[in-house]
């Protein structure tokens, strides 16, 4: 996919909910567009439990959008 | 349902609910993989009532989604 | 009603309003199952503005999925 | 209105928000209803802008839904 | 407009993100009545990241409304 | 595109992102006007985790309505 976004439709849920993450993070990117001042701020905000809510959040809040694009991959998939 | 998510169509309002639980919890998964150090959070967040509240906060958000995606089971069901 | 969610649906906005508020303890029930412990943070949070203001705002967004479940009982209900 | 919610609709935009206030205001009343009490949380929380915002926010959430009740009051009203 | 909200439909993409600001403002004013406690307020907030992020999601999520209210503006306005 | 918002109709969703952003970040112009208190706060914000994500959810708010403005970009773009 590289950085770009190319599409929200995705094959299955989980496709989707791996898209959500990658909106999420890149919200996160576009403000803070250093690689390296991100990484530093991780090991506190991932063994902190309301910052990991906090973010966990903002996925919900993508997968609202990414889903609703997927028409809720209503058709049930098969593996 | 293992891991992966399959599809976001449930049976019942109930197993909606525990979906959408499920996917609050792998938000945080994603960006906490390491399930020692969530263990050692879980102490302290499920006894302070403002983490609670953002849980469930979290859920909510995710409920909206799966109850779109089931047509807010607009049929009763019957057990 | 019991613990489990059986619908969606109910027949006023004043019931879809009370099935809202069950949500969002539900989802602090299945983050914190003991009762014991939840009242004992109750004090705290239910003289606390922010929390409550949290929590109406968890409410708000169940409220959301149940009026769209209920189509905003648009037809006005006669008592 | 009294205390229920009779119904969702209002006649116009405006009636529409102070329905939404309402229900922002019903969703703490529920979780604390002692009147005194939350009269004693008035005085600090509406001389804080973060609290401030964070009534302002379920205020909208709420208007969301209201809004959605009402189709938006598409129609242009007249005064 | 007045302080009365007399429709949510605006001519431009630009005029209902101005309609959103107002929503937000006026959940603030509900709630905190006198606009010299109000306008006390002002130099901190307004001069704290995190207060005007807020306030910042506080206008989108009117926004979100005021968007779908008028059908996007789906056709390209042309000044 | 200047400062005035033309259109929530954009190209491709990577397009849509990028307006996403410019709505997050003109909620905090109209409440802080001046760039150069705003340029003051950038430092301190942009180095803070819960900041960061508390931006990244605005944006992803934003980006609920821009996707839905543009039935999600439902045929998938060609490069």
């Amino acid at each position: 996919m590289g950085d770009k976004l190319r599409s929200l439709q995705t094959d299955t849920p989980e496709k989707g909910f791996e898209l959500a993450v990658k909106l999420a993070q890149k919200g996160v990117e576009v403000t803070q567009p250093s690689e390296k001042i991100r990484k530093k701020l991780r090991p506190k905000y991932s063994t902190n439990a309301d910052s990991l809510i906090a973010v966990s959040q903002v996925i919900a809040i993508h997968y609202q959008t990414v889903a609703a694009a997927n028409n809720y991959w209503r058709v049930r998939v098969n593996y």
